[in-house]
């Protein structure tokens, strides 16, 4: 029905290859370096030396499309060809960051190539790609539902030479990690503007700037992320320099737009695989337990379960895929709906196909010794991140009916 | 992602206009001439007329795969090409029949096609293919679990030259139909076979045999489903001549499985089309209706309840695109996996989306003025039709536990 | 933790033993005198016998409450006591008009009780209280959304003497009936009332009135309902005297009001029983068919699905009992949110439950030689009578969020 | 329906003011000293505050029952009457402990009451009393399924005068924390035993006994549970005195069998508080957010799942209540159905019921902020606690097959 280019072929064996050589075996040393960690936040020895692998084998910024293939050491990759590469990926949580194609980052360096001034792209975006440093997007914010971009309060606002930045912000993403050298910041400099959507602007802050104050790593589910880290911040008279402004005063939305499709759809496919991953260990699983005589494989209920989420998974991943093929064709804004289909219905149901891994694997499924609860945590999460599933299926559901009650 | 041939893009569009010219402008009339009939079984003077337009339209026998060309008036259809036209004509429960597609009749031909000698084809299938008859398969039975084919136990005995069975049946599809001329029907005629796939036999045996008996017409959730219908059936010494034997002695079982894969999926296809119609229905619907001061479509739940059953929708017609793709390549055995994951979610799925369209309907919804009931039938019966949904997830789950617990 | 009073536990005793004798034996013999009638909405010669049995017996209208035990031969039951009355008697479908406490009648019955002058009751009540003629409770139109009973079109106007009715009605339950002598029929009698619930009242109006018209049966999911019926009506000119009104002018909001509370109830106790008994039936199934050399109660899946079902039949059951209890200490209106959450949770829950055991008796589940697939669909329907789920939901949510969002 | 003796509902409104006065205001005081803590493992000093002052208002050891009661200073309090106290400690996951009633001391307690001799009581029972020591039940392993206890393979052999134990246990609850002086520990005397109920036997062994290692802390869904924790332990060669063996060699089966019902239970309360809580604060926040012009409790779609919600909470106590009534009138063992059903669908009812409110909180209702996410943690973890689900589901499944299948 469907084939991945030959260039995509082959970067995924080779990818498995990697995996299989380099990544899976060192889980259990990943988990022991971070837990041993003097900081939790720092980077792990480990990491630097796979980047360093990785890269040396060509398995480096596969997120870059062809479109800004003059930013990669590669011809770039199609949504569509990158989705199994991701997948891949996504079946060890922190595996993406060896291959320099983790969130948030791929989606803050695809700002800085599109909307970035070459000033920009020679200060931030050129560190970023060779995984030197990284990077946060503060966007969402505590005391209101920012789903609604219209919402955001964090105030820009000009004095003389420079922007003026005072607000909160949450959950941004690799604030807390140490190597974190650039805010890609959203906020209001023109709150009274009555074009809602010409309102906010988004500006670059060095980490080091006076008043950028990260208060606490937040927990999901239990969860730190760390060393990357979801933290509670606060801006208080924090001042840069005009340039710093990405794309042009009052383009914030069009900014934020253009960054959130490919990101919400990588999302899925590394939930995708995490969840292909907990169905084999269930798999393997349910053949070597044995209770009341019969060993769990045995059992109809478990057949059913083991069924119906090789079915869904099947299905996720078909649907992602085809959302990626009309995104290449026609962009994001034309693929609205499918990247709305695929945001709400992918984690739910991979939430439920992992959960049903983990109940297989009895109390020990919930723990630590194996990645299920981490990715169950993920894709909780992802019915959350780049906005809660109720906003995209509003948005969603208005689009079909629109399409379909026309006369 | 995919594209379907020109070919079969130059029939949909052909299909579509005749479904918009002629199928459904004539709804309301054939609920009419059914309710007035006098004999409900006989067929309607409306689809006698629809079927001669259609076959003058070339729009004919289009299940036929390009392996069987040669029974047919075109070059055939892969199961890929077929499936848009399977969906659309399932937006209209009684259409197929109008373009000589309609279950069981063209399972029942396959069997001919692949399984009948040249006097077995001349006698039944000629007629078939012109749409003459009608047929009926005759494999479930009241007393026995008959989705585990060894429990069958209608008995096919050998008399001199004669064959001569007793047993009972249910669920014979087509059997009330007063065109149907011809019953395949299964039964045992080695019930000591060591080997128990040996043990079982298919035979031909016309309607007016003696000892045929139709007893009754069963319903499923209150709907009979004329003309065609559901029967109970009893065959007492019946005699047919030892050449209605279908393919020889003691290969019942093996017609069965080579019968039942396509069959299944075309089920699914017609089923995401009578779904596929009913979220247009309810798009329209809530866009005209108003409570408590809005119309339903400005309720943020009716959203989320249209844009669930959009992606539920998309899902399952990609799994199945997928599952036809894989049985056009590798034939239906190696296809097993992906028909056992469409039989088994693409039904309760579509089940579900239809009962969220028929409630936005309100009490409306539930009768015969909408097409969702009797589909919302259909779709509850497919988890039972070729087998309870159990007896495929056991046998996915096998398969899938099998695949990724090897060393 | 509850124990029903004495009386309703003799009372329990007497009506299971009747079931034993007189209903269950009779379940085919009532199928047969339905499916072999010349009308299949007159009265059956059995349901005549037995009614007469259930009335000598002491097993009468036992719907009715202490508080109008005056119209009774008894003292009047409370709704927690006749929870399990309705509940036996709802196993069997059409068994609660043997004991005349069947819907809509009972509704019916109660309005009459309350609002009806003595010439109303001499004249339709007593007849009723009899058994000896039946009633329908005009309301829902088939082009408005009636859950808000602000949208009813139905013109009542007065002409002198008289009322004139113009306007449709649909899913009017028994109008069928060839026994109903008595519609009573809201409308709006003073559309520009400013106070929207005052704008309606109930008329009675006696079958035969010229101008009344019965267009056709309705189907919910392919049934009938017959004899009962569910009837598109139209009512042309339709004059009736100015005593025929209820209550008094305006006042028919108020009869909506009073009357749905303990009819939801009622619905949900029944469908229980009907859910209790396709349980029972899936129990006795399991152990009695054999597939792939074992019987079904042997899967683990079918023990998780009976273990599921029980549980759940057991929650319905102890919401209602709490409603009921609350129902008869303050009254509906105190236990609007119990009624609410009752009649919004129970029919949902019941379907479900009834779907699984229809599944665990293969095709067979879905056909009129089980009861179970006639209880789905009064299930599926109750989610629609008295209006759709969502609105009584909007309703509790919202009664809910002010309880405990108040400072 | 039912009511509290007027004991219990004494105690629950003292009880609800201590809540008021002393633990909601301290949660933020409590999380602050927890993440302060040099030791997570070590009692904090506002708990033993706390319980200081519960002890001195009375509310102390509220879990013993009227026949245990000459544990306790005061008469017991049946299931029943303790079921609404269990809700309301577990509004707030750490309370239970302040009020001596926390799992899985209670059931450790239960057991010294029940099994223990005057010198064993004397030694641990009174000091667990008192809440100066802390207690663990050691009886899952992890190599294998334990909720088969067939299964566990620690050894205890008689050396001499002294009980010799070998094995490895996990999800030893309480383990961790620095007061835990007693390990009551499960394992297998006799082996070969032809009845494998009498194979086991438990024994004491205090802390500090040479050969028990505590080897690590386990997370579920990320939670250590600190300062309880639930942890990895290893015996070897640990040795005891022989009066250390719990009633006699070969009845650990039967004291796992007593110990564990009115615990499930126990459990569900909780559930059912930390999820009744969870609803309160949904129904707090959607009046206060505001997104796309409209506070939150406008969408029809939080109403909906409000409403659903409250229904099931309401539904989950019902069960539990009946459970409770059950068990105080024919024990544990005839209540074993109301049990395994409250066992089974209460955790997931309230799993259900906690994430929809903690989606209504947006990004932030997953993080230490609220309750919630503990709470999910909490009723997820439920779902594993004695034994997976489906293994209760088996046995419910069972009996109620057994019940409704006999002549």
């Amino acid at each position: 029905m469907y084939q991945f280019s030959e260039r995509s072929q082959q970067v995924q064996a080779k990818l498995q290859s990697f995996m299989d050589e380099h990544i899976y075996p060192n889980e259990e040393n990943y988990a022991r370096q971070l837990r041993e960690a003097e900081d939790r936040w720092a980077p792990l020895p480990l990491m630097e030396e796979l980047k360093t692998r990785a890269r040396a084998a060509g398995l480096w910024n596969l997120f870059i499309p062809p479109g800004l293939a003059e930013f990669a050491d590669h011809d770039g990759f199609s949504n569509f060809d990158y989705a199994p590469l991701a997948e891949t990926m996504g079946r060890v949580l922190w595996s993406p960051e060896v291959f320099n194609c983790s969130a948030p980052d791929t989606g803050n360096m695809e700002v800085f190539m599109k909307y970035g001034t070459e000033a920009q792209q020679a200060k931030w975006l050129t560190p970023l790609l060779k995984g030197e440093i990284r990077s946060a997007y503060a966007m969402t914010e505590p005391q209101v539902a920012s789903s609604d971009a219209t919402n955001v309060e964090l105030r820009i606002e000009r004095d003389g030479e420079e922007w003026v930045l005072n607000g909160r912000k949450w959950f941004t993403s690799n604030a807390m990690h140490t190597r974190t050298a650039i805010f890609i910041v959203m906020g209001k400099s023109d709150p009274n503007n009555e074009n809602r959507h010409l309102q906010q602007s988004q500006v670059l802050v060095p980490r080091e700037t006076p008043g950028v104050e990260v208060m606490r790593a937040l927990t999901t589910l239990g969860y730190d992320d760390a060393p990357l880290g979801h933290a509670e911040m606060r801006f208080t008279d924090v001042r840069v320099p005009l340039e710093n402004m990405l794309l042009g005063e009052g383009r914030g939305f069009e900014i934020a737009q253009g960054r959130l499709g490919p990101g919400r759809i990588h999302h899925c496919m590394r939930l995708i695989g995490i969840a292909q991953r907990s169905l084999e260990l269930a798999c393997q699983r349910v053949v070597s337990r044995t209770t009341f005589g019969r060993t769990l494989d045995r059992h109809q209920s478990v057949r059913e379960e083991i069924s119906k989420s090789y079915s869904e998974i099947e299905m996720a991943r078909l649907l992602v895929l085809k959302t990626c093929a009309r995104m290449d064709e026609v962009g994001p804004k034309g693929a609205m709906d499918l990247i709305a289909a695929s945001k709400t219905s992918v984690p739910i149901m991979m939430q439920t196909v992992i959960d049903r891994c983990m109940q297989m694997h009895g109390a020990g499924g919930l723990t630590e010794d194996y990645c299920m609860a981490e990715g169950f945590n993920y894709a909780r999460w992802c019915r959350q991140a780049d906005g809660p599933d109720q906003v995209h299926q509003m948005a969603l559901g208005k689009m079909v009916i629109n399409r379909f009650s026309e006369a």
